[in-house]
This record gives structure tokens, sequence and C-alpha cells, in this order.
């Protein structure tokens, strides 16, 4: 067990809300279409940019742990709407704080929605030389949708969400288990094409018919088929290679991909409905933002308490499965 | 101190030479213009896209490991110039690997020039996890320049670099100390302003008028007389730190930003020529991929020796500032 202690927990989601029917329009569907098949309410749409989302979410999660942003040591961006291609989202977050101190690791971390794991699992063991760390994830998915593929944009919702990590003194907090899988056979099922290196953004390369290139997309049934069929899998060994049972558990957070997505956890996964955090309707898949904007809202509610033992848990673009199972 | 071992190394640099002529026809310059002014010689451009670069370094990495590509457990792709958007280049470098075992850890690191120190330092800490973790960084800068830009233009060469680390059992090579500085003042003088979530790319955002904010740009003037103003600063409070001398230090390892960044290294904090690697007439600066690449040269030339005390040091966009210190 990596004995770190979670001291802040901060989210923050843009004031705009989208509703269901909104949605219907941009996509061109009937009135109804998006509430009945998507199966999300609303979901946020961000004016700010992602360094200003995540600046509201860190300044919520210092004041939940009281400490002043200048003791922060480590800044780590994670998710996939980096604010510019150079520098790391990091520093622009760093910025926007107006952060005095220069003693500060800015860095971006990037697994697609499973980021937020992804780093405090990483960030976590570097609690030995750092005193505090903030792990941000803010996403603006709304920017790359494709209103002709109605399934996909009608998913995704904005907003930011903050932890803030310290060494557990009491050495009875911190990560129990992690583990990563990543099944590139299903790279083509969720990705954007375009806009890295490959594509780079450039008046030759975009035009009003390759546009969507440069926007999500994603194959839902496969996506879907590849959750089915390896998530059990993962689980087994997760919980095996773990040493606990899915009744050690008190709260699983997973990543909000889908309403179906979070329907085949509880029906396939035998998750129980109460333990289950489920905030889709309300605020869609915020991409890597999901895990700890969940995280905070079930902290939030009082479902989370100190020493419950939390399954964070997603999947990703890539395709990719992690989890981390901490004692908060 | 951190106990891995660096147990391969591999790089690739594309097969076409860019010398300093062909970079004065691009920037519109008088013949002579750019060996004069940016003294390099010249650099490569790719055809190839960044995962294949870094799909034969690693491979170039794995032969000098002696072990076989599915051992890997991390694949870390740090660097600035992702494949595309979605998913993680590191899938992206999965998949060009052709690697069948799916309990690998894929995710990608981004600190601008010094993505790779800031990665290996981090993945380090990681080997008591994992058995073989790859660090790999592959730019295409070629990609995003601004040929407007005559003295950032002409800076910038592609390729590819990798390191294979596993726990050390020996426990005398290692990582010694790292530190990062975070100087946000900086934040403007070096980015690529456009085609993140703040302007994503779209038919909308990009025009002939403004496709250059979609390109790098330097205020070289402005970032030099920070890197001189707080390097020395931070090798002070890193040798103060560290409990070393420059004399403890065999070989420094430092990013390839410009032919005059590595003269302030020289005259302001008094390298020794013979302990500095300096390659940046053959290959430009290839972003992350400058210390990593930079590294195997001098291995390859026997300047670097098992049990050697090097230091790699860079100053990134940002502005930051990072030095790692390793026993290879």
């Amino acid at each position: 067990m990596n004995n770190i202690k979670i001291v802040g927990v901060g989210s923050f989601v843009p004031e705009r809300i989208v509703t269901s029917e909104d949605i219907d329009g941009l996509i061109g569907k009937e009135k109804g279409w998006t509430a009945k098949h998507i199966k999300i309410k609303e979901r946020r749409y961000a004016e700010e940019t992602v360094s200003i989302m995540a600046k509201k979410a860190i300044e919520n999660a210092l004041e939940m742990a009281g400490i002043d942003r200048e003791e922060l040591g480590i800044i780590c961006y994670t998710g996939v709407s980096a604010e510019q291609p150079l520098p790391a989202t990091a520093c622009s977050i760093q910025k926007e704080l107006e952060i005095k101190n220069t003693n500060v690791l800015t860095l971006d971390i990037n697994a697609s929605c499973i980021s937020f794991i992804t780093a405090l699992d990483i960030i976590g063991k570097m609690m030995d030389r750092y005193k505090y760390a903030v792990i941000v994830s803010s996403e603006k998915g709304s920017e790359c949708l494709n209103y002709k593929e109605p399934e996909s944009s009608a998913l995704f919702g904005d907003g930011a969400a903050a932890m803030i990590i310290t060494l557990s003194e009491e050495k009875k907090s911190g990560i129990i288990y992690s583990k990563f899988k990543t099944y590139v056979e299903g790279i083509r099922y969720c990705e954007i094409y375009a806009g890295g290196s490959k594509v780079p953004p450039n008046i030759k390369n975009i035009t009003l018919e390759n546009e969507n290139l440069f926007k999500f997309h994603m194959n839902g049934p496969k996506v879907y088929k590849l959750a089915s069929k390896y998530l059990p899998i993962f689980l087994d060994e997760f919980f095996e290679e773990a040493k606990i049972t899915l009744e050690d558990i008190d709260v699983i957070v997973p990543h909000q991909t889908s309403k179906s997505s979070l329907e085949i956890m509880g029906r396939k996964l035998k998750f129980p409905q109460n333990k289950l955090v489920d905030i889709i309707e309300n605020y869609g898949n915020m991409i890597s933002a999901s895990i700890p904007f969940s995280f905070h809202c079930a902290l939030k509610e009082g479902r989370i308490k100190r020493g419950d033992k939390v399954l964070l848990l997603g999947t990703a673009a890539g395709f990719s499965i992690g989890g981390l199972l901490i004692e908060y």
C-alpha cells in the first residue's frame, strides 16, 4: 500500500446547462430522442478554458485541504483537453492560480478517460519528496463533438475536478492496489484521428469535407462489446491480485462512460446499486474528469467517509481499463 | 536514491537530411544565413509518424536490453508531438510494436522539452511494481514550424529515443537526485497558441491569416534572458540539495535548445567542454527527444560508462527547468 492521504477534493462545472432537448436540435433528431436513447438529462458546456475550470476546482480543493496554493509542489493536469499543444496545461493552470512559488513540478498526464486514476497512482509515488501535489482533470469535450454522430456527441459534458494529496502519517489511508491493461485491438473504436502530429491542424489538412476527422469519433457498439468482454476478466484479476472481494468495497466510482456502460456494471459485474456512484444523467460523460467529479459528488453526499475502501474504475480510448483501490 | 537500472537505450532518426542551405530557402534568407546565425549544419525531417519513430527507437533499446517486447509493463510516451489528440500516443506505439501482452500501462507525459527527464523520474518510482518500463520520446517538430519566424523554424529536427528501465538489484545505479522548477512569467515566450481546447482546430478557427497561431512561436531573446537568469540559480540549488559539486559529475547531457544555450552552459555555468554533450550541429533541437538522443550518442561513443554520474538538464516551454542526476 502506498500511504498517501487525500486532503482536499474540489470540483467545478460551468453554468450553461445543455438539456437533452437542446441536443435533439443540435443533432437533428426529433424531440425526445436523446432523453430516450442516451438517457442523459443534461450536461454542461463551458465558456471557460480548461485551465480556468481547473483553477476553480483546485481552489475548491485547497479550501477543503486548508492549505495555501503556494504550498503545492506538483501541479499535474490530467486529461485529453490540453489547453494548447505547448506548453503543458499544468503551466497554464499555475499561471491562472497566480502561484508565485517556482518550486513546482508541472506536467500533464494523458491516458484518455482513465488519465486521472493513472496520474493519482503515479503522482502518489512522488509524495516522499513533495509535501502537497494537486492532480486536476479538466475537460472540454464540447469543443470536439461531431453532431453527425448523434450517439457520441450527446454523451459529453464539460467540467473539472481536483484532488490534493500528501504523504499519510497515519499509514492507514492510501492506494491499496492498482491495475491497468491496454487492448490495442480497440484503438480505432474511440479516437480523434486528426489534429496531432499525424495530421497537423493547418489550412491544407482541414477542409469542410474532412473537418470531422478533427472531432471525436466513437463506434459505440464495438466499445460496448470490448468493455463487456474484458471488464469481467479485468475485475476477476484485480480482486484476486488485490486479495479482496466485492463485499470489502464500500463505494465504487466508475468512469461515467454512458448509461449503458453503468448498466453493465450493475448487471454483468453485479455491482450493488447502493455502492455504485452514478451521476451521468445530470452531467454526462466528463471524459477523465468523470471519476474525480463523481468522487466529489459522493463525498459531498456523505456516501464516501474516511476509512472507506473506494474502487475507482474506468475504461478509456486505447482501449484501456484501469482500476485503483484506495482507502479514503 | 531511487535504485533503477537503465538496461536499454535506443534511438532513431529519419533518413531525410535538411541542411542549413535548404533552410535558407525555406525561410527566405540569403545562402549561408542559417549556418551563420543558427549554427546548426543539418537536422532530419520525418516522413514517419511519431509512433513509428518511437517503435524503431524502442526496438533498438530492446536489442541492447536483450529482452522481449512482450516483457514491457509500462509504455510511456513523453513529448509534445502527440500522434493524435486521442487516444494516448503510447497506445499507438503499443500497436506499432504489435505487442500481444495486454498487461501494459500506457500513458503520455508532457512537460515540453523536459518531458523525458520528468517521465524518467516519475516512472522510475513505479519499478517496484513493474519489471520493465520503456520511456520513449519521439518528436516531429517539423510539422509545426512557422517559416516566417526564421530563428525558431531553423532550430528543429525530428527523431526519437527510448530508455528501458528496471529495478536495480545492485543498488548502486539509479536516480540520485531530481529537481524541477516552473517560472510561468515566461509562459508566452515559447508556445503553440492554437490547436488545443482553447482554440480548437476547425474550419471556423483556422484561416490563412491566423494559421501561424497553430505553429510554434518562440521569443528567442526573452527565453535566452530567462535561462541566463534562472539556470545558474537552479544549478546552485541543485548542487547544494544533491550535495554534489560539478567535479563529481562525469557527463552533462543538456537539452539541445540552441547553440547559444549550449554556449551559456560553457560560459556562464562553467561546464567543461569535455563533460558536455553537444550534438546540436548535426541534429538540431529535437524537443524532448534531445536529452535521451544525446545520451544515446554519448553512450555509443563511449563517453558514458557504467557507474558514471550523469546530469540530464533542460529548460522547457512553460518556462520550466529540470535536472536529473543519475548513476548509469
